[in-house]
């Protein structure tokens, strides 16, 4: 036995919810103000949401590391050089993460929502969940913040959710939307057009429900059919309610 | 103007999480522990769910009203008895809860999970929100604690997820696995045998995570193939993770 041996640093992956610094969960507020590190990850230029959420629960004078993505902007999340520079950037922020754990520092790596719901702590508790202990603390997705805002009853009963990203192509959406109880559309960004043809061939439109920065400052809903604005903006959805929330 | 005149008081549907007291977020502790009348659902001869997670958020000698669901043992949910005697409960429950939101007391309603996913708040909301002014916070939901406890990343990029109920019939199980990428399967009970048949049909069942009670005492996750209690417990699902939580 080296007596001077480290016990190894824990990794928290810890989703911060919504937006609203008060949707935070108790224990997302507990393992932040205790962690020896406080890392996120921001756009270039950007404060970066999650490090928003969780500001007041930052214990004064923690350390901080900011992981700022190589893209400001969209790029087809096929592209080879895309994937190929994400990998890069996800290793790169695994081995920054890995040196303070070898040090016997706790990590609290924030996260948007809910950490393995669409998020980017996944890819470093990917790389790191074998050789440190790892622990995820769930948080409230921002659709649950959406069809809170909307008062939308979403499922009910034998209902079923469909949760469908807006990249998917035209026919394929419609297809999914013709066969689908409750659904939910995330990146609708550049894609509402497409969308909207969408759910007009699915015979849904009229039950469409936009949603744009729900839990946060501007936040509204409105039928999707009375929406103009495009392209949406970051923090929006589409949601269709379950045949129990149309009744 | 009438002097004596009370301002109604305020309905929210407070979402309490999957069961661990500490996932309560910090908007729910403030708003249960400021609310005049404390109000939950339980089964009868159960403390209540929602009420034990939210146990250390209540203050003492708080006003609480239990609403006791009519049925213990599930009935089916098309018996349009048990659809008469469910509507008749939620009748009284919402006039239960007029009668304090008459009087100017706020009402805190609390909920398993998030309240407008499969929830009973909704039976209340529909009945109260246009008489009252209503607010729904939202919770962390129990497939986001138990896809966190087993560690799986469950969506990435463009993959959709489908929230699928047990309680559908086999055939339609096996069309919608093969057509899904990531998958929950809710309210599995006495459904195990035949969404077992189901994912054997679609060729998914060696990707099927069997979680139990996560984030409470005992929670526990194993491979669906090594799982071989029956019927699974009240508090129990089944994932299968998006492609890139498979490779």
């Amino acid at each position: 036995m080296n007596g001077m041996e480290t016990r190894a640093g824990r990794l928290f992956g810890v989703g911060v919810g919504p937006g609203d610094p008060e949707l935070l969960t108790l224990k997302a507020a507990r393992v932040i103000a205790a962690a020896g590190v406080v890392a996120y990850f921001a756009k270039r230029g950007r404060p970066g949401h999650a490090r928003r959420a969780a500001d007041a629960a930052i214990a004064p004078g923690a350390a901080e590391i900011r992981l700022e993505y190589p893209y400001t902007t969209e790029m087809a999340a096929d592209d080879p050089r895309y994937r190929a520079a994400m990998a890069a950037f996800y290793d790169a922020a695994a081995a920054t993460l890995a040196d303070r754990l070898r040090d016997g520092v706790d990590v609290a790596l924030l996260c948007e929502g809910d950490p393995l719901f669409y998020g980017s702590y996944m890819h470093l508790h990917a790389r790191l969940a074998r050789d440190f202990p790892a622990t995820v603390i769930p948080g409230v997705s921002g659709m649950s913040a959406a069809w809170s805002l909307a008062g939308l009853p979403m499922t009910q009963g034998n209902e079923a959710l469909a949760v469908l990203p807006g990249t998917l192509p035209e026919a394929v959406l419609t297809a999914r939307l013709r066969a689908a109880e409750a659904v939910v559309i995330m990146k609708i960004g550049r894609n509402l057009a497409k969308i909207r043809a969408a759910l007009t061939a699915a015979d849904r439109l009229d039950e469409a429900v936009y949603v744009e920065r729900a839990s946060m400052a501007g936040e509204r809903c409105l039928r999707l059919a009375a929406f103009t604005g495009a392209p949406a903006p970051y923090f929006s959805l589409i949601l269709l309610p379950g045949a129990w929330g149309r009744s």
